[in-house]
């Protein structure tokens, strides 16, 4: 039997099943791609909790239109379960499960590495895979491929196909969603490219096409290494600014005039998110292994991970000026997702900052409309208290972590006492004002 | 009598006259848009032949068209001297001179003191000046300031006007030039900004005001900074590729099909230019003063220093592979300028590698179209020899350095025994092609 004629001969006629494993903020809105392409999605996660929700028509991802997530569930394009025996049923199983990294800072491939169990144990010959979750280069070739092979008895480039598709999902970003923004992808093998691409072009507009699966991760890592150095360094000339009586907002809006090779970053409390902060250690991880230190990689995470302790020492300073200690004193933060306007506290700074004011005696709240509740780091958790003229008067200081748009600036100005402003939400400086 | 008054006035009936202190790649093109706009420019220089080729009205700036300089020459707009006296008959004084790193890469400031003990020696009462090199943040208030009322026993502010406003000029690029690249000028009073405005509309297109000199100091150096940074990040990163057998410019070429949040960089031999390889240090030197270590401008810098020597290792890694010791072997390297397309070798990562070269015993030559002859920082003097089949057959490498539009990549490979491609000019791989 020939499988790639077998499966391309589905694709074409459109009775092609694909199993997406992982439906998180990445799974989720692509499962649902391919099911509004008329494609038919299984959708297999662990938590039971996401795949009722998903089989009532109930979405939990902002990016997704709550009417689509229906609509497609409803026509029976899209099913979830926790059953992976079902994985059998599928002609693709796209992988796009959580990459963190452990306490340790080392890359945590649990998650990969069950996947990759699950599927070698479930699926049928002729299944194209696609790992999506971010990870170092050689991770598909070398430590996928081996655990699928084992455990299913099968070979790859006779019986199944992997590849490796990084997912370049932007939550919250109003103009590229999954279908629209390009797609890279990477092979072992030319069937596993052709096989690839007549899959993901029906969900996604765009394949950029590279010569091997390690390439595709590169790829990856190299776009969000970018971000987290470009932050870290505004963040550390944000530092040095403020020593030197430099309002560095001021600076990247001049900066941003010159229209050409400059691209701006704006400082803030630290890195948040499950990509930046993380992503760029799994290629410091490997880089060890050919006895390679990447020292801007390094230098950005040191800088990252003072972020909080040196917010804090703005928050102290402020009190101190006036005449207050943090011990004892109410300070009110107002955000605590890592990004305005979204809903995910994930590695959120702000968390780490109400960790260690909490921990110096300072009387912790926060203010956040998209997160009614939220467990610290240190595992304290915390209920969202309404942004009132009372709440604010009532804080010793009020901290501005995350620039959500719902946030009035004029108002928090008004009827705060003091703020240490973050994030530049507060244009007009004040006597009362400590900007980072 | 009102010193503001009359400098406005002039400047609205065209009777002002601008000085132009440093008649390089910034100052030339800058007096040349002045006097094309119709105002008086008079160019200062201590290089007589510079001052010399000028008032015959011939050019020596890449960015300049003959035609233009040789017009504004002939209508007596533009005149050039190395007669210092002569800046008491300007209205405006325009500081464009070099701020290069001493041999301990500290900010060499001889040159702007010097221009300041000249103006402040010889300039009127009445006078705006304005500096445009690249330096520290507070440099104009703490450094130029005190030197020009010393000088002059005049009084800021009510005797002359000072502001910063850096220069963006990039040799080379086609579409933004000195008159429609947005400026930056921040002054120290509100009357140099006004007067400083009224001065530079007439050469360009859009002035950005900001608040204080230092801000625009500031907003150079980030501007540079973030090049530095990124073409570092990317060398390093290609060194780390080269161990994993990955192709880094086939990861860029991907990467930049991201639609957001990424703007490519490429690796080369080093940093080259008077430009991003310098300023940074100059404000790492001021952070000194504010007891602040710049991490990221520091693991840059030492990735910038180092990549020479990496790319000799490169080189004597291919020879070794064709069982061929560096010492004795003949090194052809193809282009000494810094960037594509120019004529100027400043900094050069190619100079360095020449003398790593030289020194281990390699006979060395090069081809550079736009760079006839050149002097090594080893002092070495090398002519350019012709980019012939026999030259290319005749080297045991060659090595591109410079990636002239002017070089055929095809020829270049039919002809060579040995290439090491630092710049990936020669697109499809081969046998004998090593790649950075």
């Amino acid at each position: 039997m020939n499988f790639k004629k077998l499966i391309l001969n589905k694709i074409e006629n459109n009775r092609e099943v694909i199993g997406i494993v992982g439906l998180g903020y990445v799974g989720l809105p692509l499962a649902v791609n391919f099911a509004e392409a008329g494609v038919s999605v299984i959708g297999f996660d662990k938590s039971v909790e996401k795949v009722d929700m998903i089989n009532n028509g109930e979405n939990y991802i902002g990016d997704i239109r709550d009417a689509v997530l229906k609509d497609v569930v409803d026509k029976v394009k899209l099913e979830a379960t926790t059953d992976f025996s079902k994985m059998q049923e599928c002609d693709a199983l796209i992988i796009c499960v959580p990459t963190p990294l452990d306490k340790f800072r080392k890359p945590d491939m649990s998650y990969i590495e069950s996947a990759c169990i699950d599927i070698g144990k479930n699926m049928s010959a002729g299944t194209f895979i696609s790992l999506e979750s971010t990870t170092y280069p050689t991770t598909t070739e070398d430590f996928m491929l081996p655990i699928l092979e084992k455990e299913s008895g099968l070979k790859h480039g006779d019986d199944f196909w992997l590849a490796y598709s990084p997912e370049r999902v932007d939550p919250g970003n109003k103009n590229y969603h999954t279908r629209n923004t390009p797609k890279v992808m990477g092979a072992l093998t030319e069937d596993g490219m052709e096989i690839g691409e007549a899959i993901y072009t029906k969900a996604i507009d765009h394949i950029h096409k590279v010569s091997s699966p390690r390439i595709a991760e590169m790829v990856k890592i190299l776009e969000n290494t970018y971000r987290l150095v470009n932050i870290s360094l505004i963040n550390e000339l944000a530092l040095l600014a403020g020593k030197m009586k430099i309002n560095i907002w001021e600076v990247i809006e001049a900066a941003k005039t010159k229209p050409f090779g400059f691209q701006a970053f704006y400082p803030g409390p630290g890195i948040g998110g499950h990509c930046i902060p993380l992503d760029p250690f799994y290629l410091e991880h490997i880089a060890k292994k050919y006895d390679f230190d990447l020292s801007m990689i390094h230098a950005a995470g040191h800088i990252d991970m003072r972020m909080p302790h040196y917010m804090y020492i703005k928050i102290a300073t402020a009190l101190n000026r006036h005449k207050k200690p943090v011990n004892g004193s109410k300070i009110l933060f107002l955000g605590v997702a890592y990004k305005p306007n979204i809903d995910d506290p994930r590695e959120s700074p702000a968390l780490e900052i109400m960790d260690i004011t909490a921990h110096k005696g300072g009387i912790v709240s926060y203010s956040d409309p998209y997160i009614p509740h939220v467990k610290t780091n240190d595992g304290i958790k915390y209920n969202s208290i309404e942004l009132t003229k009372e709440n604010l008067k009532n804080a010793d200081v009020v901290v501005l972590t995350t620039n959500h748009k719902d946030f009035d600036a004029d108002f928090i100005k008004k009827h705060s006492g003091l703020i240490v402003d973050l994030r530049n939400m507060i244009k007009e400086g004040g006597e009362n004002i400590y900007k980072l």
